[in-house]
């Protein structure tokens, strides 16, 4: 891999994770960092997310061989025109957003004349700003690299490369495809966890409090979903709009077969699909992309 | 409290951990148990899940001052009817049922002679049997007890100190109430989350070794919820009906304004939501109902 140089706009759990990751794994990279918040970008230096946090975004990429945009999809487009004029001309332009064509348009619009290589790590947790990240977030986890068409093997080599090096599994896809795939794992779960948790607070015969104390019994697990970063969701419903309705209606078709089942009392119908669901989290676990201690190793911790 | 031999009807999750809490905390109180499944009887006897495991239902329960049925609720009034000649006059019938008004409509049926307290702990895990249960399910947890009108206070009281023993905390309300808060803290969760699993298992476009590999971004809590015991949950929804189509009704309303908001790229409707989704998980937190540490600790765990 030849990056010697990584810029990172964005010091957020994902920014600030890259940055430790790099620092972890490829020590002989130099980092520069910046965020457009001043008590982030204080925080980041508190912290050593990066080698050097930048008080101008053009500073942070100047020089750069790696650019990494780690912001809201919805803020990519503006923050890729400001960078624009401190790129060098073979600077090549990735990002983390959760959200792939809307964002690869958006970018090669702001910078015709850069090669840029879309790319999602599948990782997280729920909380987000600069004391939220940690070096091993990527470890066995998956990043879905989305290369445009005609985008250089070598470079797309290069990219893929500094993601393994970070610890994670990378595929290739196209961005469409991307985005029918996460509308399903990640984006229609977070909307649902918001959409039940934001109900269960507006009920009036059953307090705040009642679903506060009884929350072990399923519910808090969508409340850590639930409180994922606001901005960030936002922009992901906005910019992978048509995936998600398309998964939404999937969804509310088979609920409203589970409804129908419950009303009719056809408890053969539940226990079918009660039992067959057990099979995908087994694989999940299998697969390293779960905890396989129960109740996600919390019942250990108490 | 005064109870000196306790039978356990059922030693899956529950009614093992129940077991297991008992010896821990209440070592000397006298347990018996039975399961209708020999291997399960086996198993139990192996783990020393109770004092002693009986090769009959009537057998446990002779001579005992409290009879826990740990079964499904579908199951409990034919097994209460079984049990009722071996019971002795002033045993105190109790269960761990996730739904509770027909459950203490079938218990009160099958067993009129005796005194019916019914209970639910809101503490679990996504496994079941005699290999799922642990001595400290029940800490830092709400177990529920629905007494009927009428029902003598010392009786609740005996019943209350038992699970506080445990390690339990306990409230008491009417069965219709708990079953109204649970369809909305427990019952509502697993649906949506057994059925979300069930579409993106049958997707067309969507593999499920796609699924399976991307499910860090949000799905794969949801698959933790949906492997759990699925003749449970069938009984849950065929018992709980009326509450759970009511709080699935006001999920679907608020569901159809997300979708809107989609639609229409509403993003002020989403952010308001999004933002204040996160203080429900802050209280949940704080009130030690699940793990402080980012994604339920499992990022640490890696």
């Amino acid at each position: 891999m030849s990056f010697e140089r990584v810029a990172i706009i964005g010091l957020g759990l994902l920014g600030g994770s890259i940055g430790l990751a790099v620092a972890e794994h490829l020590p002989h990279i130099v980092t520069h960092g910046y965020d457009a918040d001043p008590e982030v970008r204080r925080r980041a230096g508190e912290r050593g997310l990066v080698g050097q946090v930048c008080a101008d975004a053009t500073e942070a990429v100047a020089g750069a061989d790696l650019v990494i945009l780690c912001i809201p999809v919805g803020a990519m487009g503006d923050a890729a025109r400001a960078l624009a004029p401190a790129l060098a001309p073979d600077t090549l332009i990735s990002d983390v957003g959760s959200s792939k064509r809307t964002i690869s348009e958006a970018l090669a619009r702001a910078l015709p004349d850069h090669l840029v290589i879309p790319a999602h790590p599948v990782a997280g947790t729920e909380h987000s700003g600069p004391d939220a990240g940690f070096a091993h977030l990527f470890h066995q986890r998956w990043c879905i690299i989305t290369p445009p068409a005609g985008a250089p093997s070598d470079k797309v080599k290069e990219l893929v490369q500094f993601w393994e090096a970070l610890g994670a599994m990378v595929e290739t896809m196209d961005a469409d495809h991307h985005d029918r795939v996460l509308a399903v794992t990640s984006h229609i779960p977070h909307l649902i966890a918001y959409t039940i948790v934001g109900t269960a607070s507006d009920m009036e015969e059953v307090t705040r409090s009642e679903v506060i104390k009884y929350s072990a019994g399923g519910f808090r697990d969508f409340t850590r979903i639930a409180a994922s970063d606001p901005t960030m969701w936002r922009d992901v419903f906005l910019h992978n709009r048509d995936a998600v309705l398309d998964m939404l209606e999937a969804f509310l078709t088979d609920l409203a077969l589970m409804r129908e089942a419950i009303r009719a009392g056809d408890g053969e119908t539940m226990y079918e699909l009660f039992s067959r669901t057990r099979e995908i989290r087994r694989s999940i676990v299998a697969l390293g992309q779960d905890d396989s201690r129960p109740d996600f190793g919390r019942a250990d911790h108490r």
